[in-house]
């Protein structure tokens, strides 16, 4: 910005029409005036030259009478859906999802796809990774080069500014800069980050956070996670590791954790932490896979064995008290609770909710909302595609007339 | 913003470039356009403006010959002090601080008064600020009429966008518009916050926080308080209750905290928690104030008597848990502890922030700094007034001309 301050100046002003059509969905150039307080000769100049690009298009709008004779305009603004193609994936346990998203944000395609192995040498996963897409592709009847950008969400600790993976519970070794990796092999630039925060740009751009300022998405999985959207921008923290809701102490010198710490909160909430306590019990078949042992201990809580219901019951008070510590800190407008597998309703379950509302500082104002978000990896990957979608939006913001197909 | 487009964007010029000289404390034209991305032109003009309102001043600045042949300006632009000036309030447990600063954040004056009461009816802490503040302005030479706003901070509960105190320990009774009634007695336009946020803005503006984007500011007092510093702002949450650092809950079903619930990290690491545990003891003088009996207990566990020496390592340990939970959380670029009394050297210890690190998710990056400011009710004050110095530059911005002296 230094040295260019005029060309830092245009930049502002596209950013700042950009951004509120995209917010509007379509709207009017005089409205964008009105909006963004940029002159309406600036506005005509600078959307003229989106429109070249081919980043937006024309729309007519039907308007009423009175509107006419006040000299309303019959024509919007809208960004161009296919002026830029981006895909998003979400790599799970075992399955990779795949979103196609085009510029304007709708989903134009899907793919789903196993994972031979849940962990697996960065390499390795490089390889299997552009085999998906590139098939994903094909059966859209499209090819890579369609793309413009890649989005993909990996569980772990992940600093996004530069797509480095510290830790992965996906990945055999630690400290590689993934996100690097993959670009290459695809030859596409990609936006990596961290898997709950693309949850919580999924649903800041698609889902239950849409026009919410501040709000916490708790994503539960085998594991609990955190998204925290502040001030309408995502909060990643300094080093990209924080966020860390499952790893939030709970209890001092408590439970030990898989992280090899004790009190973690997943400690106490995660699948293992229940089928630790369900092994006290003596009644677990060890030759069960564990999700079926978690099924068959949650069954056993609803039916009433009173051991079942105390270690479920722990794990629902838990995490209230997570939440409650969420809540005092934060304050947000809206908790969203975010998970697929109905086995954890007992997380979702009114007496959490209940218990997290006594455990909170107490003023005379309604607490903040909690909404129940139940969706499947598709939702995961939407929030990849949007995160590659925000980096695209920037390139073509700052590299005028580059990026029209 | 939507019906004066043009007022808008004159707005945001002399807002970019207000907060631009204030940021660099004294900066040439030139050297504004370039950082702000505002054409040399307009930079004229609105400085030009400002001038003349006597917001801002000229000064020259020494150059050296090579500066001077390349055309290098001899003259910088500042904020004038003497344009508006501040008063900042602490309320404290008995007494009152007064920090009265100018246009620039320079503290021009301070005054320190006793309380009579911890806990006071609005009306009557009202009438005593009123006094206090009258008081310390006839110290200094000048009168309330000198003023162009009061800045406040009072513990508890508090909405700051509104002045309204859900609830404060100072304060007889719950949900008052205390902002409202002390503008009202004062003739003054009064910004009141929760005293932790303010000491945050004092760390930004003043202290070790300047040039910091994203800090956490712990204060240790009787009880633990947090200010947050997100992207450069103070965070204050939804409804003004965020930040509740002392009491996020550490132990489910814990010690009983002051505000009725359990496991408070307050019930942990609170004056009166040490007390309750030191009763334990049966050496306990009840006779002896609060204070002196604290400082008997700390003492004991210096000289190493082994009970209080556990009583005091406990309330570290879990004062460490909640400083781990804020760094998986927020994962900030800097902690501040900040406090005055000399008897919580026992919660700034080394092992307390060893403990911390043990205790946050471990990446290969080193951990947020954590630096010990120690200070005394006067910050807390110029905290007060750097929130209404804020208040004025705002208004000094939006309504051109009304603010010169």
């Amino acid at each position: 910005m230094n040295s260019q301050p005029i060309g830092a100046r245009k930049i502002q002003g596209r950013r700042a029409l950009l951004s509120e059509i995209r917010r509007a969905g379509q709207i009017a150039r005089i409205d964008l005036a009105a909006r963004t307080g940029i002159s309406r000769a600036t506005v005509t100049t600078i959307t003229a030259a989106l429109l070249h690009e081919g980043l937006i298009e024309e729309v007519a709008r039907p308007i009423t009478a009175t509107e006419q004779a006040r000299g309303r305009p019959r024509v919007d603004l809208k960004l161009r859906g296919a002026a830029h193609l981006v895909a998003g994936l979400k790599i799970a346990n075992r399955a990779i999802s795949v979103a196609l998203v085009d510029f304007e944000g709708k989903l134009v395609g899907q793919y789903d796809a196993p994972l031979e192995r849940a962990v697996n040498r960065a390499p390795d996963l490089v390889v299997q990774l552009t085999g998906i897409l590139d098939r994903a592709m094909a059966e859209t009847g499209r090819t890579r080069g369609d793309l413009s950008a890649v989005g993909v969400g990996i569980s772990g600790t992940v600093d996004a500014t530069r797509g480095f993976v510290y830790w992965s519970p996906s990945l055999g070794s630690r400290n590689l800069p993934f996100g690097e990796m993959l670009a290459r092999a695809l030859g596409l630039p990609v936006f990596l980050d961290n898997d709950t925060n693309l949850v919580a740009l999924a649903e800041q751009s698609f889902g239950l956070g849409r026009g919410i300022n501040d709000f916490i998405v708790v994503t539960i999985e085998s594991g609990v996670g955190m998204g925290i959207v502040l001030g309408g921008a995502l909060y990643r923290g300094t080093r990209g590791c924080g966020a860390e809701f499952g790893h939030i102490k709970v209890h001092l010198d408590g439970a030990l954790c898989r992280c090899g710490q004790r009190g973690c909160l997943e400690a106490y909430v995660a699948d293992y932490a229940l089928l630790r306590e369900a092994a006290i019990m003596g009644q677990q078949d060890t030759a069960l896979p564990d999700e079926a042992r978690v099924e068959k201990l949650l069954r056993a809580a609803r039916e009433g064995q009173p051991t079942a219901r105390s270690i479920v019951a722990r794990a629902g008070r838990m995490f209230s008290m997570g939440l409650a510590n969420l809540v005092n800190i934060f304050d947000p407008q809206l908790i969203i609770l975010s998970g697929e597998r109905m086995q954890f309703d007992h997380l979702y379950a009114s007496e959490v909710i209940d218990t997290m509302r006594s455990s909170i500082v107490d003023i005379d104002k309604a607490p903040p909302e909690v909404k129940i978000h139940k969706w499947g990896d598709l939702m995961w990957a939407k929030g990849a595609a949007a995160f590659a979608l925000g980096g695209v939006i920037e390139a073509a913001i700052s590299t005028r007339g580059q990026h029209a197909n």
